[in-house]
């Protein structure tokens, strides 16, 4: 059998390899993806992103649990190197997520290694539709922080959870600043500390701000106390997330349109630019031009770097004419 | 007189214009930097990072204080919508640093726009480039979070600045797990809070492992208590600054060698990223191929992303035999 029936079979063994030599920006895995596309768009797939330490990890294992109950099969990517999935983080937490390993309706893994020249989100989508061809019903994205990267990543997802905890009004404010748009879902984690009524109405306010701003497009994100650890709220997160994916389903204003556009967007956008860049460096390196000895002539300032890319653009790019 | 005379020449008006063209990433910004390039390499690049709400700005902004004390002249970039610089954070925090604006040895701007592709990193460094070439001794960067764009931006500063609080047991996670090696220097803020100590020894553990695993290049990154709103500890933090600069500049194992290496490797890698992106992207355009026809063909799998991303790169690139 190919890698590929394998893998559409669901073979863990075979998956699991493939999305190693993903994480290690092997070439060959272009040809077995090329393969699985046309198998991938079944799953429904939910990032879930905010600052270290609101819990994110112990939400997506309860949800996963929750998930189980119901039948679905899970896939779990942690693209966070402090997520117990990852191994990163205190030992209690890294066992009690080792109670899905025995069940092979869950199938998890975590991005090691972020690239030598970044290329983070193009794993992801990768990896996102190996598990969707793989049959998995969810996939479940765990991100950190609120860079750039974890914008980016919430494009692969059709419905995107910002998780935050009572007292951390400076996420409230980069909830506010910047991110409130990828928000589909609220969580207020840890929601038996001090403040957690206040954070909610913090939230509802930007969120009735947002619905006015934008025009109501007809979903109106929930905001959501848990406390993952004791399985508080759990079942909230669920039916929200099973309303948001009903929603997008329905489709009568567009909506999935608009999130399958997004994902499309995203996954062509950073596939070239990893691509390009990677193109151009092997060809800079056959032509017996070193990259060190063009970062040499920037550090002594002989060179720009400005000047320097347009010729490695002029020299490498087919004359337009042609 | 040319616009690049009236930067060197520190002219704010100028400089401000052009940092917007940046911001805006405006293709026109080119020529000038690539004329400023030259003019740059005096100032040392502070960049401050740490996940929202560990005081950041607050800590930025009392050291630019100190820094005018000694006569030192200071630019400020924040890479964070939620940072009170960019005006994004609450009314008292704006109006401290505004106590900065009627000072001409400041210079404070922040990233607005995150680009609609990407390329912050890049927008970044360029903005160091223009405040050294501006004449600023020292540049302070603040971004937010943990992520892959935060660590790319730690490679365009001499000294990297972690900041945490007492209790963000995630954050010394995070550190543990993959920011370790960009800090230079560590700062517990807001050390008035219970636990304050505790943070401290964890982190001097993990910096005593750090040094050991690699084998001690001479420098050991102390790790600072701090009060920032009240001033505590901000003339250590200074002192620490000043001392990993002597450290670099002393140069007797290549250290500065190594950090302008980074920083020229940084800028050429992020420039070619970007700039491969935007040119592939026009000529698509130019050749009558809409990106949105590309992004539609996948987004119903009648293509698949890696086959097109092939295809646009072996049109547009030189035939690799001539």
């Amino acid at each position: 059998m190919s890698v590929v029936e394998q893998i559409l079979k669901g073979d863990v063994r075979a998956t699991a390899r493939l999305l190693r030599d993903i994480d290690d920006q092997m070439p060959t895995t272009h040809e077995i993806l090329r393969e699985l596309y046309p198998h991938t768009g079944k799953a429904h797939v939910v990032g879930f992103t905010g600052s270290p330490g609101v819990g994110k990890s112990s939400l997506v294992d309860q949800l996963a649990l929750r998930c189980r109950k119901d039948g679905l099969t899970i896939g779990i990517l942690a693209v966070d190197p402090t997520s117990p999935f990852s191994g990163g983080a205190i030992l209690g937490d890294r066992i009690r997520m080792q109670r899905h390993f025995l069940d092979d309706g869950v199938f998890i893994r975590s991005l090691a290694t972020r690239g030598h020249f970044g290329g983070l989100t193009r794993s992801t989508n990768d990896m996102i539709n190996v598990l969707d061809a793989m049959g998995k019903d969810l996939v479940l994205v765990e991100t950190v922080g609120v860079g750039q990267d974890e914008v980016e990543i919430a494009n692969s997802a059709h419905t995107t959870v910002l998780v935050t905890i009572p007292g951390m009004g400076d996420d409230v404010q980069a909830i506010k600043a910047g991110i409130m748009e990828i928000g589909c879902i609220f969580v207020v984690n840890k929601a038996d500390r001090e403040g957690s009524r206040k954070t909610v109405r913090e939230l509802m306010n930007l969120v009735e701000l947002g619905v006015r701003r934008r025009d109501t497009d007809g979903w109106q994100p929930p905001i959501i106390e848990t406390e993952a650890i004791k399985g508080r709220g759990i079942d909230e997160l669920y039916e929200a997330i099973r309303k948001h994916r009903d929603y997008l389903a329905a489709n009568d204003r567009g909506q999935m349109d608009d999130v399958l556009e997004k994902r499309a967007r995203s996954q062509l956008i950073e596939a070239l630019k990893d691509e390009a860049l990677r193109t151009l460096l092997r060809r800079l390196e056959s032509r017996g031009i070193s990259l060190d000895s063009l970062i040499s002539q920037i550090k002594s300032r002989q060179r720009d770097p400005y000047t320097l890319v347009q010729e490695v653009l002029a020299n490498e790019l087919r004359d337009f004419a042609c």
